[in-house]
């Protein structure tokens, strides 16, 4: 604690915060040196955690942003340590969501649990604990689940007389509570949600987009009819289908799972998926029928109108931290992350610029007051005063972190009352507009305007290009093409599973889903000839 | 799915829905039948998990409450089933908190939420899987955290070589994120907080108080000097206290922890203590100033303004689940749960009342008019318009529930524009009045005017109850003399850990805190007649 004559070294006073070097200083600084086996690979076979070694770190914050065309896997890592999103634990595979990112599953949060307690869902807590016996007792939940089970096998330094899974999802829990609640059909339909954390012990994994544990919603339901069940487990995918379409600007196609790519226990699952900026897809949502295959494992019955006792017709649902990815892959660019306003944690942020110290006050005092104004109307701002950086710098940074609007307030400006928008989506001069009034009014109006105009327009350019990389075929021929040249194939599937699993095979991709949106007339399977009642998307994924 | 002619049976005719019997009506049905071994007491040394039999379920919630004078402990898992706020989990010692519980947890979390980021504090998320090699690494941590931790050694249908830690709570993640993050007094203070699952395996658990797994939130700071750690350890024990008073109405003591009860691996811990309906103590909430302990055991080091290399100054905090069993044990009476309008799920529950067909559809029109009216003001109202059951069986119900405020409206009061509101903390008549207007603004302002008039009582009542229950002693026999009456000590310390020891051996009292609240003048340890500076408050704790 004894005060020290030594000078801060150059370095320190160039780059105070290391964790916070602009992108475009950096691409001239430094060269990225991440190494190549990063978190998305481990050797197969092993399973121990890496703990001492650098492998398995992200790219640092201060190495330059990969372009999105050159490499997308590598963009995406280093938007993530970048924008500050997350940065990986100590064991394989796990991932530290840091605040930015968290903010953005917040947001998530937010909006889906005012949807599920509208459709009158409750929320609750099941342990994370299960005894292993129950997952054995749904056959084709554990032929799913058994290969990625992290085992609790010591407890209070005792050997455990039976293994404990640690959650990989919770259908079997909760059907082991169902049992204690549901007696009759006046208990029913029992709708619930927990936020949780689940594991899975995946052996190739990618931040946000499939770790060993991640935090998700799991929604569990239970009816006295299939109808009943069958009509909450579209309600969910509608309202997932919905907060990505109005909240994400991601256009899922929304449809149901083919029976290979069923969830393990489900009679049907319903499912969103995206296409991300390489135009993989990504599987966003799931809403699953479990009809009553776990209620017929677990004996969850209830007496009915008749006095006769029958087993409950379930649901299940849930999303993801996985959502985070899909934002980011859907939306971003070489300049990095870019947020539709709606998930924004951040919507506008104000930087103030001066150049002598006369300047600084006044300018501050306006940005402050631009702060003021934005805030009561209800948009989340941030004023970037610190007097470390140049507004070069801060440009820099916060279009890294996806900011959808920012603010420039100077010294003419001022004296004309008013500001410059910059809009992120619209790179360089075009989406600069200057000039815009302070006067409050004005200013918020402009502003929300703004921000409804992006998030629109972010819709509509991932709708767009969604549309130009789906291909209707109506043969094998045409679909390999496709799939081979990395877009989507949608044609006309009646075939059979051994077909599907030929496709995956020879293609590397797999059936995404039969979309709600079917086109109308007679159609062909592509691969058999025969009669075909639906289209089906084909496509390489996540 | 064939329609069946048998009629529903007597016992469903009377009791539809078995979850839900009047205490009243059960107290006269049933005996209570818990099971001798319930969820507070294993075997010792075993820790396996129970699957199979009904040990360790609560008792249902159609038997009787027992009275909480003849066994507090008995009662208070009466009341966890009947008001329906928890059950036991399929593995020994977890609990499934149920929608009724763990909305009391969400208001917790909405308050708390606020005041940390008002506070400058981030919501993050670290992975729970913690390498076994971190907790070795702080001496006094692996000492106090080993013989309770549930270890991972089998993942993906591989032994691990590393075994893994489920945390039990996230200093040694904390740190070795940290240590990335860190690296210039400029990054500092590092304020962050996240809500997440912790596993202690615990061999005498109880709902809520003590369970295998408990959701809490932890907040980690790292500062740049031993002064602001010192801070914001107080902030948060603060922070603490103020929401225990203001928001729980538990009248909670805070103050310094003895270096024996100090938290394993902190320098000084802060904790708030509530006294329960039975006198023993509650630690609510800790606040815990970590000095460099931890940053020494990871290396987490800045560099000060003068370029020299210093490690971190930290703190931690935490809230947990254990909040809701301190509500349900400072308030609960005889007749179930008694919560603080606040931190209630319900505000005011509104019976109607009608016994002849004619009536119903005016009754019902205006019970929904007058929760249109509350809801609009912001008030959490619930209307039970079942038609299954009684009016009485509702008030028992409603009652067992905790509910602040009853309102009931029958045909009379119908033709009167007015209502009836009984209060939950005034049991019978004292505490019914009749004739409030149903005129919006004037039942608005009556019934905001009597939740703040029941919280204040409840916090009073509480504040009196403690304050007869605290003897202030001046020698070991009057303090021996205060445990043993069930009361709290509060005398003069200044004696050694082995005296403490003592205490604790012969009276089963530990010192729950060093108040910060301090009576003036000299003062002599009651132990030894050496001087002291502070007095210490002895209890018997959960």
């Amino acid at each position: 604690m004894v005060a020290s004559l030594r000078l801060p070294s150059l370095t320190s006073l160039l780059f105070p915060a290391t964790t916070r070097y602009p992108a475009a200083l950096r691409r001239t600084l430094c060269l990225r040196n991440r190494p190549a086996s990063g978190f998305a690979t481990a050797p197969s076979g092993t399973a121990s955690p890496e703990t001492k070694s650098e492998v398995g770190r992200l790219p640092r914050s201060d190495q330059a942003v990969t372009p999105r065309s050159q490499d997308f896997s590598a963009w995406y890592l280093d938007v993530i340590a970048s924008a500050e999103l997350a940065d990986y634990g100590p064991v394989r595979g796990t991932m530290v969501i840091r605040p930015y990112g968290y903010a953005i599953w917040e947001a998530i949060q937010d909006y889906l649990n005012v949807k599920f307690k509208e459709t009158g869902h409750s929320n609750m807590y099941f342990p994370q604990f299960i005894p292993y016996s129950f997952i054995e007792k749904e056959a084709s939940h554990v032929e799913g689940f058994s290969p990625e089970l992290a085992l609790v096998t010591v407890g209070g330094g005792n050997e455990l007389e039976e293994k404990l899974v640690v959650r990989p999802t919770s259908e079997t829990i909760v059907n082991h509570m169902f049992t204690q609640w549901i007696h009759s059909y006046r208990d029913l339909p029992l709708m619930i949600n927990q936020w949780a954390n689940v594991t899975r012990w995946e052996m190739r994994t990618k931040p946000f987009i499939r770790t060993l544990e991640f935090l998700w919603q799991e929604g569990h339901t239970a009816h006295a009819t299939p109808e009943e069940a069958e009509k909450e487990a579209k309600q969910m995918i509608e309202i997932y289908t919905r907060f990505a379409f109005e909240e994400t600007a991601i256009p899922v196609i929304a449809g149901r799972k083919s029976k290979m790519e069923t969830f393990a226990g489900a009679d049907t699952t319903y499912t969103i998926e995206a296409m991300m900026g390489d135009r993989k897809a990504l599987q966003a949502g799931t809403s699953h029928n479990l009809g009553q295959n776990f209620s017929r494992a677990f004996g969850t019955q209830f007496q009915d109108e008749n006095g006769e006792r029958q087993h409950v017709w379930q649901t299940s649902w849930a999303v993801s931290t996985r959502f985070v990815g899909g934002i980011i892959m859907t939306h971003g660019d070489d300049t990095g992350l870019m947020l539709p306003p709606k998930i924004a944690p951040i919507q506008v942020v104000i930087v103030p610029i001066w150049k002598k110290d006369t300047e600084k006050a006044e300018v501050l005092s306006a940005a402050s007051s631009v702060k003021e104004v934005l805030q009561t109307a209800g948009v989340r701002v941030k004023l970037d005063d610190t007097t470390e950086r140049t507004a070069g710098w801060k440009f820099n940074f916060w279009e890294m972190k996806g900011v959808p609007i920012r603010i420039e307030i100077g010294p003419r400006d001022v004296s004309n009352n008013s500001v410059v928008v910059s809009r992120r989506d619209i790179p360089g001069k075009a989406g600069k507009v200057f000039g815009i009034s302070m006067e409050p009014s004005t200013l918020e109006a402009y502003v929300k305007e703004k921000l409804d105009e992006i998030q629109s327009s972010l819709l509509e350019k991932a709708i767009s290009f969604r549309d130009s990389n789906i291909v209707d075929v109506n043969s094998y021929e045409e679909l390999k093409a496709a799939i081979s040249s990395g877009k989507w194939a949608r044609g006309p599937w009646s075939a059979s599973d051994s077909d599907e699993q030929r496709v995956k095979e020879e293609t590397g991709a797999t059936i995404r889903c039969f979309p709600f949106e079917q086109t109308l007339g007679s159609k062909t399977c592509l691969m058999t000839g025969n009669p075909a009642e639906e289209v089906a998307i084909f496509a390489k994924s996540y």
